[in-house]
């Protein structure tokens, strides 16, 4: 089949990859859309020490399953292969099992491939309401919703959100659903307005007194923490999302005076994604920069690094 | 002015009731619609034993106020009216200020008139893209919002809505937006088919096994709360918003045995409760099963009791 391989030097297109062999419990779904993270540019970079298929957002169709009522169904899928044996999986906290792959992050191939192997407990049905140039959002949307999962958000609160990338949007359209009065902060008024109905948005230049309860850094940058920290009340909460490669030097005594609450956060829960987006509560689609073919996935990946591009897909089919 | 007086056993519509004397501080605002609540029906049935003019969900233009920058303002109104001096204000609670008089509920004439008076500081301009019509519904959204003040309901959560009135209707739809599973249950389909696209509906008399992580009683009869505790698991929330005349016998001990937390829950913010109604994000508008001038104000009241019949509006200019 047609993948796209990351060696640790560089990625390319082959053409003679080997089709995944479905282990017991497991479904071989055909990829019709994958997404293009901050992530796997971030994979490219050394994140992970990851080798093989990188891609890990996508929507497509099992193929082929031992339940035969799954194959034909369209899918999207959790990226966390957990053990479901461990002390960590009992207790509750599947994906943070030590033992777990990652689709297309770590230890398992992932979408940027004609077809990928999930397990069937990963899986979760596509409404027909659901096109796939939105399901594609499911995995960022459910990361944006873990935040929700971990902090108790009231309707009073103020919250900011650093970073006016695809996660920062997403991120601020989820805050917005619970009636706080939601701050922007990004560098790019063309994609922030994307959120005008919904935050108020302010360029990272012109950042004055915010004083947030609750501040929610997805810049991607290792400076967008400092960043947060100015906007951020004392005995507030930050909440950090960014995933880079590399180390970050903080002032961890300025935390302490200040009491500050630091979460770190990361996958999300897909069903809830799923009924936002049937319900027609986010609006993913403006978010979509371009949609290229498989076969032309070196300009797909020099767009996704460009300033200002959003999220590019990349059609498997094509 | 006309206004509406409940002295105790009756309504009247009176044309001489004396205009109110404005305090320092407070503003005349003059009424343009008000709601009829289910609170407005317990006080005619002896509830907070009120006597004067009832009312307290409002839109109106203010007319005079000490800081001339409010007079011409759109507005509607927090009910509570607090001394902001006694220990439980300075505590940050104001709604529960001992010495507070409460808009046509409790010490203080309300909304069912030409002219109320209010404290400046209760008072919220309305953008000019929410209308009236859908202004006049921020108390009552405000009052749902309390719940995610006071309850962190997780994306992930099961919750469940007792009642299928104008508050149950309003309650599932935030609720709705957490991305959490909503079950509304009801007694009245075509009001509970407004909800379709953001719940799941239930019949009170076909209500199978439930299990959910929270459920708010919004019934407004006493038998909800039984109703409620049917479907909540142990160790979940159960969220009180039912006020009515009278007591009722709980089984405590049951409540004890699968360490239900019983939450009480009345006003709440109105600023997050007008961003929602900004953003789009609650559908109030087809809630309003009538607008009654108030010249016609016993049919108004009639229509309000009547089985099925969502929000009845009066308007106070006609």
């Amino acid at each position: 089949m047609r993948a796209i391989e990351f060696d640790g030097d560089d990625l390319r297109l082959r053409t003679d990859y080997p089709d995944p062999v479905v282990p017991p419990g497991e479904a071989l779904v055909r990829v019709h859309l994958a997404g293009i993270c901050n992530t796997d540019l971030e994979i490219l970079k050394g994140y992970m020490d990851f080798r093989g298929v990188p891609g890990h957002e996508f929507v497509g169709i099992v193929e082929h399953a031992e339940a035969r009522d799954w194959v034909g169904k369209r899918v999207v899928g959790e990226i966390n292969c957990s053990c479901w044996q461990c002390p960590t999986c009992r207790a509750g906290r599947p994906t943070h099992c030590p033992n777990r792959t990652t689709l297309g992050i770590s230890g398992r191939d992932g979408a940027f491939a004609e077809r990928l192997c999930l397990p069937l407990r990963n899986l979760h049905p596509v409404p027909d309401s659901v096109p796939d140039e939105e399901a594609v959002f499911v995995e960022p949307l459910a990361a944006a919703l873990e935040i929700l999962e971990q902090v108790h958000i009231r309707p009073t609160d103020r919250v900011a959100v650093i970073g006016d990338g695809k996660l920062g949007l997403l991120v601020a359209q989820v805050l917005s659903l619970t009636g706080a009065e939601v701050h922007l902060v990004g560098r790019h008024p063309e994609k922030m307005l994307l959120l005008e109905d919904r935050a108020v948005l302010h360029l990272e230049e012109n950042l004055g007194e915010l004083q947030v309860d609750c501040v929610v850094e997805c810049s991607g940058q290792p400076g967008g923490l400092a960043l947060a920290r100015t906007v951020l009340r004392p005995r507030g909460t930050l909440v950090m999302k960014s995933t880079y490669h590399g180390d970050v030097s903080v002032n961890l005594s300025a935390l302490v005076v200040d009491e500050v609450t630091l979460v770190g956060s990361r996958c999300g829960p897909f069903a809830p994604a799923l009924r936002l987006l049937e319900r027609g509560l986010v609006s993913v689609q403006p978010l979509v920069s371009a949609v290229y073919p498989l076969s032309r996935w070196m300009e797909a990946f020099a767009a996704a690094q460009q300033k200002g591009v959003l999220k590019v897909l990349l059609d498997m089919r094509a």
